[in-house]
């Protein structure tokens, strides 16, 4: 029997963690899910955890001679010489040996859409970045600063400004938006205890007081970590796209604007090649409708080929397999898109 | 020896809890100090723990024959009756006994500034709210929404835009503004360890890094509370002011029409009367200057006479005057305005 190398790839993101089991032949014989798995936003210790969820998940879907891994990739954000020293540690004290290589995520999600040299990625999921490739490498990067501090235009920043702009409605500070009915939906569908909260028994009340929705929409929201606003963006399409909201359709626009900027900031006109959309804000099927955002995408890109990835988890394989003198060509990137999508239809997440 | 009536009045800011002894005179007896005392910003227990020790505070620099207090009345932001009896039950746990009346904290800004039955009050501090006062009760509030979902103009709001445009501007994303190196000098004094911290000593750097000042703003930054970031209002003030900074000046336009906003939200043709201005960005001295946030108050205002209060306190001793039945008039409003002030500026803190 053949003792094959298998290349162990992970994507670990802010709110979610992948891990594939790829062969030098581009099939993948695991793959695996877990939560949020960066040291910045889920704290060191919770991200070494899920990212070893997510690796024993992607190994009970793969035999065991595929256990003898070549080398480790992973794919996530702002790691510096000391978190990969960390993580190294933390992998081979839960048993997970072997050297790890921590790639940059942007990079990762590039390469889930091409293998092309050159080219450009915009991400838009919780979070926003953009960067500029050159020969297989990032040559610039613009955002990625987090939800208080940067991210524009993105998941966090949509759905921040859906649910201040519900709460100057509520509020009568603002203008009537169809956002209103639809966040209220959400979170009673999503927070039963909301719906059935008692009346208030307040015995003296002040003379003004909220309106009892208000203060309940507040209530509510202080309770989400502020990145979980990003879970509201949907209704930002939804209300431009089926009522043509102008509220909405604002949010849309800047939010349009912001990740136009961000995009400008890494171009450079001598490098051509595709740009490859990451991240769900750019990817949810929402963009195949006229909003704001998809149109004022089109115009920022030109006529560059437009590429979508879901997430960086192919890109990490790919990476993955080169970083180990494998190399990819259209064949093998193909079969590890493939087998990535069949790996996630099985698991019944899309 | 005569017995005397005292009232035990505390304003129970996000930041501060002010607590002073007043007599039906207006003549103030005792005054303390204590940090931010507002359940819903600091959590119960610490809350009560800043009202208790303002109230010590207060109570070290009056005789004994004045500890009889007659009532005690605490102007707080968002107190519902449910607030009211914790916070009764909880005082009197701690030796402060008597029945506690709970007013609005920005019903006692308003008192702060004038006695006239009818008028308006905008404050922003860390927080913003605005509020129209009829009969001496509130008419109409907006606002006050805290840090995530309104606040608009307020001290956090102009700060956290200070912090964003540092950030666009280290990332190359937006434009270059005098905030950046006033901002930079700002956490370089105030925190120190940042001025200390060793150069990066990556051994193997990513291809593309952010400047270190930017991955040390960063750092610095999320290290706070979000609401922390109101300390950075004031460079605003100072960039727009010293140097004409664009992008200060966008920021301080903007405050303006958010703060004219929610001014013309509860305005009121038919109710006129003082317009009292509350809170640290409207009181700093810094709109003496012709900042753009100064300008766009006195537009917004019309001619109202513009009168202005430092917090609440001297509002929650005339509420508490008021409730325990002793009439307040010009004079005794005066005596307790400069006994306030007297008092605070022995305990050095203006």
């Amino acid at each position: 029997m053949v003792t094959m190398c298998t290349i162990l790839a992970i994507d670990a993101g802010g709110t979610a963690t992948r891990a594939v089991i790829v062969l030098p032949s581009g099939h993948c014989v695991g793959l695996g899910l877990a939560v949020g798995g960066n040291p910045i936003s889920s704290g060191f210790d919770a991200a070494l955890h899920s990212i070893a969820a997510a690796i024993a998940d992607a190994r009970t879907t793969t035999g065991p001679s595929a256990a003898a891994v070549t080398s480790t990739v992973i794919a996530m954000a702002g790691a510096g010489a000391h978190s990969r020293e960390q993580l190294s540690a933390g992998l081979v004290a839960l048993g997970i040996g072997g050297p790890v290589q921590i790639v940059s995520d942007v990079l990762a999600m590039f390469r889930s859409g091409t293998l092309a040299p050159d080219g450009y990625v915009l991400v838009a999921g919780t979070g926003a970045v953009a960067a500029r490739i050159e020969n297989g490498s990032l040559a610039a990067v613009s955002d990625g600063l987090g939800w208080l501090l940067g991210d524009a235009g993105s998941g966090y920043w949509i759905g921040h400004r859906v649910a201040a702009a519900v709460a100057a409605d509520l509020d009568g500070r603002g203008p009537a938006t169809a956002l209103t009915d639809l966040l209220l939906a959400e979170l009673n569908t999503t927070a039963g205890e909301h719906a059935a909260s008692p009346p208030t028994t307040d015995a003296a009340p002040a003379p003004v007081e909220r309106p009892p929705v208000l203060t309940r929409l507040i209530e509510s929201l202080y309770a989400l970590r502020p990145v979980e606003l990003s879970r509201f963006a949907p209704l930002a399409f939804r209300a431009a796209d089926s009522v043509d909201d102008a509220v909405a359709r604002a949010i849309l626009t800047d939010a349009a604007a912001e990740l136009g900027t961000t995009f400008a900031a890494v171009a450079d006109p001598v490098v051509t090649g595709p740009v490859v959309l990451g991240g769900s804000v750019l990817n949810s099927g929402l963009l195949a409708h006229r909003t704001p955002l998809g149109e004022a995408l089109r115009a920022a890109t030109d006529s560059a080929p437009l590429l979508s990835a879901r997430d960086g988890i192919v890109g990490a394989a790919v990476l993955g397999l080169m970083q180990a003198g494998f190399p990819v060509d259209e064949t093998i990137f193909r079969r590890i898109t493939d087998d990535v999508a069949a790996l996630l239809a099985q698991s019944h997440i899309h």
